[in-house]
């Protein structure tokens, strides 16, 4: 992976990808414009996350412009030489994640709130590369998360990131109804799960997404 | 930690030991007898666990002769600097294990038949150091575990075990009542869950399953 762009930014749902495999809704949805993704499954054991990994990695292996990267699970993500790890509030903190990765792979940190901004920016540089802003809209695929940071509220944040030089991505609720809004706050890209994972076509599901944010982004620039 | 006694080695259950914390349990069955502590908690989150592995850590500052060792999640026992990983069938492979953990800690591996012990053994030497043979009996701590061992069936992989130079802990469903017996069949120590972190009295717990496992040793001794 040569560089990182974050502008459609997929995590896989295993059950929602069910009954198809989730490499083969990886693939197609790559092909329809998904620029990165992350592999999620809270449930897998260690040993099926890094099968399910490896498995998006060789879906993928055309494909090096496009990083995997795994949820929390950075012995996986090592393991597996993925291209970076994501961690949540609940999983291993930035720091200790980060030393344990070395210098090379994407760090992304989950935020809620300034407060949790503020933590991932008060760590030494280079430590974080990544922030989630979540969920801009509550969302069942994570019935656990805080309440929703609204546009206003991703777009402070993002701004906040930008000025920190993080790079920032909104997560939660995002369609391709929604997905202009959301490139129209400043974020550098959008995350979406069920919007991929759940659509029957996955490869036009991100082709539209593709097509909201283009709008979004264009309709920013002639502001 | 200058050595590794698995005479007496406590797998921790945080459900079992609530309301009391579980390093206190564990501190009090150090007191009554305990050689090595296994931190388990699959529900935890990875930062809960972490807390939970430096807590038991914290309260064994005063015993470095009592390893610490974390259940599957190698990504904690490197942050916590721990001094062992125990993995099950469904964890990370033992050889990407021991690759992320490098030659120092300890690495146990689960085992519940001949094949899967052989499997440990066919790797590298210094790979895997111990393999728990489990489960001796089946047990409600673990409801997915295979059927039970048996006397028989521990001795006979206990026996394979040393040949190939492993040390050999058995687990499942042994109490201070069968503890002597377990003994008996040559395993190097014996694991308990229940029986210590269910205990009113973790210590006295502790102190009879020594006492067990003595009187087993000592019937073996003469036999």
């Amino acid at each position: 992976m040569s560089r990182f762009d974050p502008t459609l930014y997929l995590v896989t749902d295993t059950a929602l990808c069910s009954p198809r495999p989730v490499a083969d809704v990886v693939r197609a949805a790559v092909a329809g414009g998904v620029t990165a993704v992350q592999v999620r499954d809270k449930t897998a054991s260690r040993r099926d996350l890094l099968a399910l990994t490896r498995a998006v990695q060789a879906a993928l292996s055309d494909r090096p412009d496009v990083p995997v990267v795994v949820n929390d699970a950075v012995d996986v993500a090592l393991v597996a030489g993925a291209d970076g790890v994501h961690v949540g509030q609940d999983d291993l903190p930035p720091g200790e994640t980060r030393a344990l990765l070395g210098p090379g792979p994407l760090l992304g940190v989950s935020v809620s709130s300034a407060a949790e901004l503020d933590a991932a920016l008060a760590l030494p540089t280079g430590t974080v590369d990544v922030v989630g802003l979540s969920p801009v809209w509550a969302t069942p695929t994570k019935p656990d998360a805080a309440p929703g940071l609204g546009l206003e509220g991703a777009s402070a944040l993002a701004a906040a990131a930008h000025a920190g030089g993080l790079v920032a991505v909104a997560i939660g609720g995002i369609d391709a109804a929604r997905a202009a809004d959301v490139a129209r706050t400043g974020v550098d890209g959008i995350c979406v799960v069920s919007a991929v994972c759940a659509a029957a076509d996955p490869e036009a599901a991100a082709r539209a997404l593709r097509a909201g944010i283009a709008a979004g982004r264009l309709a920013e620039a002639h502001r």
